[in-house]
């Protein structure tokens, strides 16, 4: 059984792979048009985000049995082709989700507390005290938006911050435990102080989060996104930010992250976000660490050795 | 009964107290020779720390009862002088612990995911993903040296992380709890992989913290210190990070937090540290938010009320 790598990845994978009886063909430097070549010899194909898994990469894709995407996301791969040619699809969002919620906290307790921007005041010869006082967690409603692995790996972390925690999950229920209550968009939308997002981008969460939909929160303050970036229209975030409705944002992914090559207008919004000493701003790594970069290995590896055992029985 | 208010509170102090029928002189302005003259009129003192509370200052302050200090090291007060008078020190370190956790989760979890200096790169145009993967608390065991309310309170929040907490403190004993475990010192120094420092400032914790100390450290990657800039040698700590030895720190204190006027040594020091990435820097704000300008407040009339009952009783 044959295993193609489209991308880089920790070198953990072939080894963990090659215990496993498969062959694997790492490749991360392959072009698109090469994969559409050779694809047809392939079993297994993982990938990271670069390539979209699409129709045309799929055409010749005739004895593939599953594509496993090392990370969390699963965006840049179309799911209904894939149900078309009965081909499973393997994520590992139980390798990255510790990485993203200490990123997360990370992001949300520098904004708070103003950390980023007062380290650049001391390097500059500065220290102003009063100027940095911070805004706790502490006593504070948190609104989780998504409580998928994301969501309830920063629920975990937030548990000890004696602040409440809600979440409202659209594609399920009966998730409340002892430090998280379930809520309606409604209620969350009643009492939430801070939003942290943390859905999966597909047709129906593009731009969910718009001015429409913040506007309807009552109390809130602050908005974090560690999700992915198309949910969230920037546009509206930064009036809102510049008409101090919203007091602060920390934003790990962005509408297009392709921050060098933005049109016009994405490119005045991400100029005027930069200038704001109440925005916080990471290049989508909230999944990465040098922990997660292996243990994603680890979690497809189990995933694949699985799928692997079933279908030897079918 | 009358009390003598000598710095710059947050303004629920006057009717906090007044409350308790004391007769409030808030006067922040005031200059320490004008203190000298008018301090023999109370029976109470509050402060913050800008005034070093010495012989010189209470020479004439016969009536006084206790000095409340707003806030929670005391180093600014001679505590012998203090008790040669009988006068009660009072402080309120309940009510700023929750914002020192909070601020420095913040500051560790910013600089094992180098939320700082990523952010600085997204606003100058770089999208560097790869860079900027971060290091995982998670599993890792952090040393507590100190374990009064700042260490615990720290050892609250972290509780929620995955992480081995392990904690020693030369004034006390049997404090290990579900979460955290009392250790020796050289316990500590074998395993701990991060230090963060709580200790008070005194003359026998002065400059503890240095190359020797840390030497015996033998898996320490980091240091966090929010407590009291002397008790860590700067100096020293510069060494061992331009060496590698020391991954990265995180300092909310300074040796000497006036850094518009350093001597020669300290200024080439602090410039040295002002250009390290694996360096983040914050004025002496981990205890300051909003929330604990306030909640010192409260914590420090309770006291008082319980004081002033029991003098009446006398």
């Amino acid at each position: 059984m044959k295993v193609l790598i489209i991308d880089e990845m920790h070198e953990s994978i072939t080894p963990l792979l090659t215990k496993l009886n498969l062959e694997v063909d790492y490749q991360p430097a392959i072009k698109r048009s090469e994969i559409l070549q050779i694809i047809g010899n392939y079993e297994g194909l993982i990938v990271r985000s670069k390539t979209p898994i699409d129709a045309e990469l799929l055409k010749n894709a005739n004895k593939l049995i599953f594509v496993a995407r090392a990370g969390a996301g699963v965006d840049n791969v179309e799911l209904e082709e894939l149900q078309k040619r009965n081909i499973q699809l393997l994520n590992a969002p139980e390798g990255n989700r510790d990485a993203l919620a200490e990123h997360t906290m990370g992001m949300m307790l520098s904004l708070f507390n103003k950390i980023n921007t007062s380290d650049q005041e001391v390097r500059n010869g500065k220290w102003d005290r009063e100027g940095n006082r911070g805004v706790e967690l502490m006593g504070k409603t948190i609104g989780l938006l998504g409580f998928g692995n994301m969501g309830s790996a920063l629920a975990k972390r937030l548990s000890s911050f004696g602040c409440k925690i809600i979440a409202y999950d659209a594609e399920k229920t009966g998730f409340s435990n002892d430090f998280v209550e379930e809520v309606s968009l409604e209620k969350m939308q009643e009492s939430a102080q801070i939003l942290s997002i943390h859905i999966p981008m597909n047709a129906e969460n593009k731009g969910i989060v718009n001015s429409k939909f913040i506007s309807k929160f009552r109390a809130l303050n602050y908005i974090i996104n560690t999700s992915r970036g198309e949910v969230l229209i920037l546009k509206d975030l930064l009036e809102l930010l510049k008409a101090n409705k919203i007091k602060g944002a920390a934003l790990d992914v962005l509408e297009n992250e392709k921050i060098n090559s933005l049109s016009g207008e994405e490119l005045s919004v991400f100029q005027e976000l930069t200038k704001l000493k109440q925005v916080i701003l990471t290049p989508h790594v909230a999944g990465w660490s040098f922990e997660s970069y292996e243990k994603i290995n680890i979690v497809l590896s189990q995933k694949i050795k699985l799928l692997v055992e079933k279908s030897n029985l079918l």
